[in-house]
Order: structure tokens, then sequence, then C-alpha cells
């Protein structure tokens, strides 16, 4: 089980909400806190900051995490040195902090030389801006292709990879990451958007959970991002796009696996989103699990989640993979030696 | 075509002016100013540095360059470590910035270590005074020089070379920068003295640009730049040098290209300029093209040459390359094994 | 013979004693002061922070240590880049000093990266916050891998291990420093709590001085500190632990070697506690050794024993080893190709 | 001939007749100025400091050289990262100086690790504090391990040896230094202390001018200075020792030496001390030449010396050969292969 738990601070909330929510966190022993800009804009680092001001805890005592956003379209687009240090001076300043624990350059930009890239981290860590540095939505090959341009012009290396992992988006947790972990030292920090969605009751007539497009499409293929997926992936249009595109027999089998997930909940003595969070947290390859909250009442709910860790036995574990049905694996390797 | 391009800010013209410029190119998506010591004194930066206080852009949505000069005859002559230092961090002062975008260095030193070169752009970067470092005139045996002690001392590479190009002066550009943005990515920032004469109507009676010395004498041959070429390169005394030691007969086949150059404008209902800064924007090895300007009316005229670009068909560019008649050729290899 | 001898700044004394001991060491010659936020609170670094500005003493002219603990307990666990950075600069506030002498880890970390501890330590000294770092019961397995780490990563090496030494403790000091010493450079600054419990006259019914439990537990053997030894070391409790635990006659012989030291010590006319701080003295591996001192009376005692070095001549050494009867060796190394 | 001359700040002189000959050599195009703690005190630093802030120059077109010194007696003795840091500081504030343009660390100490000094001399350069770091009084063998240092730590590597080069004094400067600078780019700055002796007149009876005792001692063997050597060398006591201790024939010799240099000089047109500061600009290894001076008038004397270098034809150079006849030549190899 991971040694932490995390809370992304959430956009649509006042800041007195998210004050109760950041000290409940605290107070439960919750230590990690995610802001990133493109989720929330400038608004979440700035808000945290205060909060963190207000209360004065030690600065040891807690974690802050924040993003690179880039884009494509804009004057300013693409990733690039002046880039990375324009957007963690102002993410510091935003956050009224001394330095933030973790910086995390959210997807990785082909058209950036990856040596640009690792030398402006390393430039960002020897500055004492970030403690560490890690990545978000990027393939395995994209972050042991960092490393290695860390090992070849000895810069820090990163530590963890934020990515999306729930009970219908496993592949790239339960496939690549472990590896990545035990090659190079990258950690997963996991992402679940299912548990926003289940949490806050915002179901779709089709029972959809609010959850992103991809999760569908990696279904047992290898992990990847498209351009538009990084925007409102979790809005009302989104589900709409998937509904159009999913067969209708895709489509019944959803509704009847979220079906029976309620059934397994139910004899846990469990909410779903609960259920959701310890199938999470079971899994050893998640290194710390990021969960959204809008309220203290759904982030105690989340907490709870983790004395249904234990209770997740084999069986259990068992039933739950028969449902699903998604286990990911890897194709296999067609030997051209075989061939022969 | 390349991404973006360049205005340099220009000497002769008052500041008022120069702002107008400045302004009309920042709106126009021109993002690079580019300013350097020699060329209009110590005045451009200063002036630059006044306008961009005033206009309170931000300082992620333009780019300025400058250059570091150096000379073989004053009291603190030659390249250094504390040449290069107190140079940039004079460009800081005047320019009232906290960073600038490109340190160029203008000509390499033979008689300084390039080890001693790449450290001191590497603490340059280092300190956070410049973003990225580049280099102008030299030649791409001393850029190979500069990126191979770069890598043995594990320092930041430059990123590009100040270049001439243009209608006229072709080698460097067309047989050599190619190579080095492929092997070692250092990309081709062109800069097009001839469009500067051609907008400002400063013909030569002999129907001369306003062209340096070395466009003519770097013809098909490896170029190189010698030292009294740095001063007054587009001065009156160059046109007399140049028209004393051509041949007559060379005097009236530059005249005749000049003529069906005009032919070939008006048929694509263009100035001479235009088509020359088109022509430049057409090579793909331009990764951007510094345009001289005075008045906003010169930077008008020559910002519409990107819509010229697409015109510029196979037929055109044939027709063209038959006018120039300097395509520039590698010299054939001969091998001594041929030999045998 | 070392070059110099250390003073460790000791709890439970007021400040005024504390200033006495700490001038009268300074005027002795005594120019290190090892303070340590785990054994006496941060008080201590503020104490002798306070009393090094009330002197003015030249900075050049002593030398301060001070370590970084971790705990595996508490909110804040674990040894990591933060954890360093924000002791580091915590200790620097309390000393009041722009910069630390030696930096010591205690203990190292199995959790936490090696590549990230040193990386941690070079970024402490190029910020000019210590002057050099080392550990303090470290394996010699952990100090090695740090010191290739440091390699690997161009990061700047230990330069000590600080560790216990004794007559009743000399596995790690005798058997393993010197080859750590030689090659890697990293030398022995020694912590004699025995001559502190026996100067103090704490003895035990038993005859027990006050010594850690891992003196007993280390004969022989090699070296390995468990977690629970870090804390109150010199406890009653320990005592209770040790007697209930050794056997009654390893008990009778303890007291027998403690009878026979004092005869030793009474025939060169000096104490237990200066025959054991000269016996230290005596191995030319001690590059320092750290002498805890309550009163200016114990630390005097402590001081006079450098005249006792010259008169511990070849008898007096061989009849305490045959008292001691611990002379550390290495376990025979069996070869398996010697059992073919 | 080397570019540039030097002048060294002396002892015994007022601040005002010291700022005569500082602003008399900066307006003669001396550029250099070398001060060092050990041979006049802290207030050589102090006064030049305050007569460069007097006089306003533009800081690039002057050069400071100082000194770290060391000893082996103090308190605070030995070279260590502590004390080079140290040192550098205290010169930066009593110099009122941003950086010093070369530091020098007077001779090499066997104790510290050359990878501390190299490190050490690094992070002075790269913390800014110096453009250069340089040694004086090492030998070719410690210059060259100081070197092979720094590649391998990807350290700044030294650009420059300080020698005493004088008549009397040869081996050092003509034997090992070309071979230094060619291999490895550390130049030569010689130190010529026979010109201070004879400028100012002060002769021994015996003739003999204020020469260091090493000057004697070295000719034609490897050149290695003795701690004692390194103060007072130009005392009356030196004289004393010399005189003791060489043969009545050799003190004849050179009292001889000492008169047909004065008929070479007189046939030039020029004194003795102008002809031995031609003879050293002379050579062509000579990066750069120390001239001490206490008041304008000498120091005029010394610059004079220029004009004469020219005149040094063959013809004289040999005859100052044959006169002097202490041309250094290595000792012959002898292979063991040939004795075979």
């Amino acid at each position: 089980m991971p040694a932490g738990t995390w809370v992304t601070f959430g956009p649509g909330v006042t800041e007195a909400e998210a004050e109760n929510v950041v000290v409940l966190a605290y107070e439960s022993g919750v230590n990690l806190f995610d802001v990133s800009e493109a989720h929330c804009g400038p608004r979440a680092e700035v808000e945290l900051g205060r909060i963190l001001q207000r209360r004065g805890w030690k600065r040891s005592s807690y974690v802050v995490c924040t993003k690179i956003f880039w884009n494509t379209k804009s004057d300013e687009r693409g990733l690039s040195r002046k880039h990375i240090i324009e957007s963690v001076k102002a993410s510091l300043a935003r956050l009224q902090l001394s330095y933030i624990d973790v910086v995390i350059i959210h997807k990785a930009d082909p058209m950036c030389p990856m040596e640009e890239v690792v030398r402006a981290m390393h430039h960002v860590v020897c500055q004492g801006w970030a403690m560490y540095w890690g990545t978000a939505r990027w393939t395995p090959g994209e972050v042991m292709e960092a490393y290695s341009n860390c090992r070849q012009f000895n810069c820090t290396t990163p530590v963890c990879e934020q990515a999306e992992y729930h009970l219908f988006c496993r592949d790239k947790a339960e496939l690549y990451m472990p590896e990545l972990y035990n090659k190079i030292g990258v950690g997963l920090m996991a992402w679940s958007p299912l548990t926003m969605g289940l949490i806050s009751g915002k179901f779709d007539e089709a029972g959809f959970p609010l959850i992103s497009r991809s999760s569908f499409k990696s279904k047992r293929s290898s992990y990847s991002w498209t351009e538009d997926e990084t925007t409102n992936a979790t809005s009302k249009e989104t589900y709409a796009w998937i509904k159009e595109r999913l067969e209708p027999e895709e489509l019944r089998r959803q509704q009847e696996r979220q079906r029976e997930i309620s059934l397994v909940a139910e004899r846990l003595g469990c909410t779903v989103p609960q259920l959701a969070v310890a199938w999470c947290l079971k899994n050893e390859s998640v290194q710390c699990l990021l969960l959204g909250a809008t309220s203290p009442a759904q982030l105690y709910e989340s907490i709870q989640s983790l004395q249904l860790v234990p209770k997740l036995n084999a069986t259990t574990m068992t039933d739950l993979e028969r449902i699903l049905d998604n286990k990911p694996t890897r194709p296999p390797i067609v030997s051209t030696l075989a061939l022969r």
C-alpha cells in the first residue's frame, strides 16, 4: 500500500470550502496537495498559497505538486527552457512558497529536444525552486528517453509519472509503470478521475461515470493520449462522444459491469466510489493516489476507503477481475526467429 | 517555412520611430527583437529596453537577442570569460531585463581556448542571464568545435548560427547549415542585409544593392570572413571597393541579373525586396529570418512577403536559379583511392 | 596522533556552564564543536550560535559540525533531498552562521536512493551552506556506496564517518575505518561515550560504565546498529537491558576487566577516563576524537590525557590487550576454491 | 613578446605614492595589478581597492590578481576548501571588487587532496568571485596533477603559473613552462625580483643584487622551493646566508658576471635593470612579466625597457649567454635500454 494519499485542489469551489477540504486532509494525514493551472486556472495556486500562509503549518509537514502546462496554439507555444523557467517562477509567486516539492511536466513535447527539457528541470532543481521533478501523461518510452538524457548529461532524474488509473483504465499503470519503477526509480502517482464522478453522483443516463474518453480507447491497447483529450476530458461532450461511438452492445455491457460492481460494494458494506479507491490502493505499483474532493464530506468518504483495502481478499479481487474483464496483458512478442 | 520572423533594431532612427516599428512588428506576430551594440552602439539596447518597459508586454510573449562583440584593437581586446560575463551583464542592465533569450557571440576568437568560451556561455545560461546562446559569423568548423567542447565538458550547446543569406550570398546557408542543423541542432538565423538596401532604394549607379563585400567573394567558395568586413559592410566605401575589384564583365552581368529579377517580381505583382524576402523564407533551412526596417512602412512591406511564399512555384524558382546562376555546390571530393 | 580534539556540546547544562566549557576548549586548542539536534534538541545549536556570536572569534579559527537526523515514525519521516535541505537551512539559522564546516548525515536510509542523498549533499556544499559532508553510524558498505555514487554523478565525496570507539567497542574503527581512509579518504571522527560515563562517575552497581548496548553486541562481529539503539543509549534502561541479557559469567568478567584497567591507570598515575581517552588517541586511525564534557573540570581532565599518550608503550598496550581480550579480527575468508 | 606587463603593488610605500605608481602604470598601458597578502599584508589589497574606487576606471580595462597564502604553523594551517573560500571572500571585501581576475594559490599543499583544491577553485569561479585561477611556486608535476584532476572532475583548469624568472634563475621558466603552456594552456606569469634590487640600487658589498637564495641553488637543477624560502627572501639575512655558503671562487665569478653585464648595458645605452627586464621579455614563453616599483620613476625606467627588446639581437644574446654561463639543460635521460 502506498505511503500516502493525495488531494487534488478542485475547481468550482469557494476558497472557504477549499480551505475546509485542505484542513481535513492535512489533519487526516493526507499531506500532498496537487494543484495545476490547466484544470482550474491560476486560481488554485493562489488559493492554496493563501491557505498555507494562513495556517502556518511547518513547511516540511506537507508536499506541494504543481504542473507545467504548454500548448501548441498560442503565441508562447511549446515546451522550452524559457517556458519551463517562466512557469515555475510564476507558480512560486502564486503559491508564495520558496520551493515546490514536485514540478510536473504535463505531456512531453516531441518538438523540444529532450536534452533541453532535462537540463531545464535540473536547473529548476539546482536553483532550489523545486525539490524534485516528474512527468504526467508521458509514454513509458518518453520517460525512458528523459531518464537516459539525464544520465548522459548528469542531470537530476525524474521521480514520478502522474497517470490516470481506475477500474476502467488499467494498461499503463499495471503493465508499464512497475517496470519503470524497478528499472529507473520513477514512481506512479495515480490520478483517479472516476472517483470524482462516482462520488459526486454525476451519472449519465447510460450509467457512465465521469471518466475520460481515453479510458475506453486505451483498453488493452498501448496507452496514448491525443491532443484533444487534454481539455474537458470529463465534460458532457465527452460522454456524448463516447456514446455515439461505442457499439450499442458495448454500451449495454458497460451498464451491466456498473451494476455488478454495485453489488460487490453492497456486499462489502461500502459505496462504489469507496470500492474504486480501495481497488486502486490495493495495487502495490501505486506509490500514491490523487483523490479529488470538493467538500470535506467527499474527502472523508474517500479516506474511509483505507480501511477497506484489507477486506479486498483474493476472492473479491477475482470477482472484480471477472466483472471488469479488462485485465491488461502485453501483446505476445512474435519472434521472427520462431517464424523461420 | 520558419515559425517566425525577426526585426533588426535599426540605427539612425529616433526612439519614437523605433517604437512604432517594434509595436507594428509585435502586433503583426513578429516576436523576436535583435539588437546588437556593434551595429548601432549601446543605444539600441537602451531604447528597446525602454520600449519594452513602457509597453509592459508579457515577458514570455517576445524574444530578445543580443550579441557579444569583441575586437582585436582596444585595451579590452579578445573574447574571454571576463569579456563574455561583462558584456552580458552590461546588456542586461541596458535592456532592463532579468534575462536575454539568446546571447550570440559575434565571431569566434582563435586566440581564446574554445573550452573557455563554452564554459563561460554555460555559466551565463546557468546564472539565468540567458536562456540560450548562439553564434554569428562562425565557420561550420568553429561551430562544430564549440559543440564538441560542450559535449566534452557537459556544457549547454549553442542553438543557432546567425549568418548572412540572400540572393547573392548562398553558400553557407545552403551548403553547410542544413548539415549543422541535422547533426547538432544548430539552427540558421538568417540575416538578410540585401532587403534593407533594396527596400530603402539605396541603389548604386551600377545597380548594386546595399550588400556586403563578402557576398561576392564567397561565391561558390567556402565561406570565410576576414577582419575588415565586420564593420561598415554596407557603407559606400564597400561598394567602391567592390566596383574597383570586380571585372567590368562581372559588373555588367550583375546589372543584368538585377534587371531580370525585377521582371520576375513584376510578373508576381510584388516589389524586388518582397521577392528577396520570400525567396529566403522558401528555404526550409532558414529557421528564422531577420528583417531590418527603419519605418513601419518598410516593415509592413516585408511582412507582406509571407503571402508571396506559396506563389514561388517550381517554375519561378527554376527561373530565378537560372538568372542568379550561383547555386552553391560542394567541391568534388577527390578520393585518393580513386586515383590509385 | 590526530591533529585535533573535539568537544561534544552537552545536554543538561546551563548556557553559562556550556560557555565556560566552550571557552576552555577553544583556549586549550580544541577548535571543533559538534552539536546535534537529536542528543540535545535544537537548543545546542541555538546556544552554541549565541556563544560564538558573543565571543566573536575569527570564523576560520573554529570548526562547527552538526547532524542531519531523520526518523521512520513522524510525518516527515525518511531522508530525502527535501529533508536534507530543510535540516541544513534550519541548522544555519539556529547557529547564526553563514556555513557549517561539516554536515553529517546520521544513519543511512535504505529507502532513499543513494543518488538522491549524494546529489543533495553536493547541492548543500555548492550552495556554500557547508564546507564538507560526512556520515555517522553508516556501515562501511553504505559509505562505499555513497562514494561510488559521488564518483558516478561527479559529486563531492564525504570526508568522514563518525563512529563510536572506545575500549569496549573496537570492530568498526579498527577493522574497517583504516581501509576506508586509505581507499577513499574518509577519515574517522571517533565518538567516545565511555569517557562521559566514567568521568561523571555514573557507575552501575555491577561496575558498568555508561556505555551503549551495541558495544557488547558488536564484539567481534561486524558492526550494525538497530533502530532502538539510536535513542537513550546511555540511559538506565540500557544497563538494565544489558544485565538481564548478559550471562552471569560474562557480567563477572566485565567487572574483572574494569578492575584490572583501574590498576593500569593507577600505575600510570592517571584516572581510568584519562587512560580511556589516551588509548583512543594512540590509534593512528582516529583522525579526531569527540570528547564530551559538561563542566570545565571534566574537559580539563580529558585534555590532560594528551600528555599520557607517549607513556602508552608497547608493554602497557600489550597488557591492556590481554585485559580487554577483544582485539577485533576479520572472520577468515573461506575460499570455495580451497574446499574443492 | 608578451601581450602586457604587470606591476607588483609594493610594500613600504605610502598610499599616495602607490597611487602615483598605479596611475602611471595604467596610463602607460600596464593594466594588471598583482597584490598579495603575504608580501605586504592585507594593506596592499585595501589600498589598491581604494585607488580603483577613487579612479573609477572601467572594470574591464584592468586586471587584478591576488593570492591565497597558507602556512603550516598557525591555528588555521594548510590549504583547504574552507581556507580557499575564506581567503577569496576576504580579498574581495578588502579590494571592494565584485570579482578578482586571477586568484592564485601560493604553493601546493601536499597534505590537501588535489581534488579538494580544484573543486574549491572551480566553486570560486562558478560563484563569480574570480574569472580565472592560477598557481605560484608549484612544480610542473603539481600543475599537471591539478590539471588532470580538473579534467577528471570537470572543473575549470588553471590558466597560469607565477614563477621567478631573471638572469640568475632560469630553469623552470625555460625548461618546463613552455611544455606546460603547449600541452595544457598554463601560461607563465614571470616574477622578476632581480629588477627590484637592481633598480633600487640595493647592492651588497660583494655585488649581489637583491635576489633570493633559491636562484643560486636552482642553477641547472630541477626547481624546488623549501619552506623557509617563502619569507623574507630578499632580506639581509638571505645574502649573509648566501655568502657564507657559496665558495669564495663562486662569489668571485658572480661579481665578475655582474661587471660584464654592466658593460653590455653600457654598450646598449641602458641601465642594468632595464637590460634585465628586456632580457626577460625577449623570452617568448613569458606570457607576462611582473614589475615591482615603489615610485613612478622606477616604473618609468622599467617601462622604457620595452624599447630595448628589439635591440637584443642574436650577437648580444649570445654574449649574455656566455657571460651568464647558466643556460638550463635537461639532464640526459639515461635509458636502461641503452645500458643493456
